[in-house]
């Protein structure tokens, strides 16, 4: 049995997200799903790093497959993205070895959040950036930032904790650029992207973060008030679910 | 009677161009000259600076209206944007001169069309530019367009040449940047912008300028059948008509 790597890029901003679900089509991983199998003609099930929500969008997703037939890396990729909508793309196709796992086998995940501070707004960023109600303190949201990284409990920046079997989780750094897009590796006047880098996230735990650290920066919260929600805080103490339309999954991260 | 001049941004991704028209709402002109209406309480007509087509975009569309009102010029900007849709910004209302007129006072026109060359297209710009079927090499595209440059008759370069008046137009400088973009002035790896500077363009001009200059860099025309295309060439001799979404009007340009 062959596994198979594949390193995908998609605008989530007309899909349901990327899990499979039984009362629609219209996610990532069962549009990618059925071109695979049209392309190989082989049943099969694929395996992304994680869930991304319905409007979040993903710079590299990396999910797997397994497959009898050696395929031709280059082909097939072409192959596949000749099938798919040109939201959705491939960027990579690789054999790796029998174990690895997208899901299991990751470390880390990168997530870009981008905030839109231009005034106006510029409309061609709308799609994938938020317009806080006011313009935020960079420094404050730094602060804010500064303390939620390390081991913690989570389950105020989560929703729904309670179905969580766990909400420990290590968030190794939050990264604030003003004017300069992490995502694209350049200048980008008028936006703040924070990247967050950490072992695992929870179910909106990004952008509860990111709307939390801008709440911070308008001054709603003060730092005191970001200790008690890490300290057996829960969802209702912590701020406003940033929306989807901002949040970027930069990559999953691997040992090999 | 005060003469007010707009600079406008917009995604023209879902709009029907910049004219108003009989059967539709869904034009640019008319949602602004709605929401100017709105806000100055005054019957009034919008001037632009010419049509963009529809799918067209614009960094910086100028307009012109009357207004007995003396307008405060910031709250009239904010107000506006508060009424209109994300995706049609107003950047600066500016009081004009009273002969000041958007389309008759215009020396000018910067138009830039965008070219996705990466392999796959990245589908964050999809919306943004036009990937044509295959790569068309930059050398040739620029020998195609030193062309075109100059006073000439662009009836080869026209949708409807009959219903115009007069076919004869400058084109003053036509750039080529690959791996940049003149638009959002910063590297952008995977694009090549052609940027248009003219006295003015017919009906759907800059598109199939474009579109022939993509041809020849993919070798289907020669440098002495743009000439001809120039000397007297009728539609059916140049090249495609490139897609509305790749084409933005950079700027209108005034002597004041």
């Amino acid at each position: 049995m062959n596994n198979y790597r594949l390193t995908i890029q998609y605008d989530g901003s007309r899909y349901n997200g990327w899990q499979r679900l039984n009362d629609t089509d219209n996610t990532i991983e069962q549009i990618l799903t059925d071109a695979i199998i049209k392309s190989t003609g082989e049943k099969t099930k694929l395996i992304g790093s994680g869930r991304t929500d319905a409007g979040v969008h993903a710079l590299a997703q990396t999910a797997n497959f397994r497959c009898r037939q050696r395929l031709d890396e280059m082909h097939f990729t072409e192959e596949l993205n000749s099938m798919l909508p040109e939201d959705i793309r491939v960027n990579l196709t690789k054999r790796v070895p029998p174990d690895f796992h997208s899901r299991h086998s990751a470390t880390g995940k990168y997530y870009v959040y981008r905030i839109e501070i231009s005034e106006p707004a510029n409309p061609f960023r709308r799609r994938y950036s938020w317009k806080p109600d006011g313009i935020p303190d960079v420094k404050l949201m730094c602060e804010a930032a500064q303390r939620m990284i390390g081991e913690h409990d989570f389950k105020a920046f989560c929703t729904d904790a309670k179905l969580m079997p766990y909400t420990v989780k290590t968030v190794y750094d939050i990264n604030i650029h003003k004017d300069y897009s992490c995502l694209w590796n350049r200048e980008e006047p008028g936006i703040i992207e924070l990247e967050f880098h950490g072992s695992g996230f929870l179910y909106n735990m990004v952008r509860i973060m990111a709307g939390t650290i801008v709440d911070a920066g308008l001054g709603r919260f003060s730092p005191a008030d970001i200790d008690a929600m890490l300290n057996g805080g829960t969802r209702s103490m912590s701020g406003q679910l940033a929306p989807a339309r901002g949040l970027f999954l930069k990559k999953a991260e691997y040992s090999y």
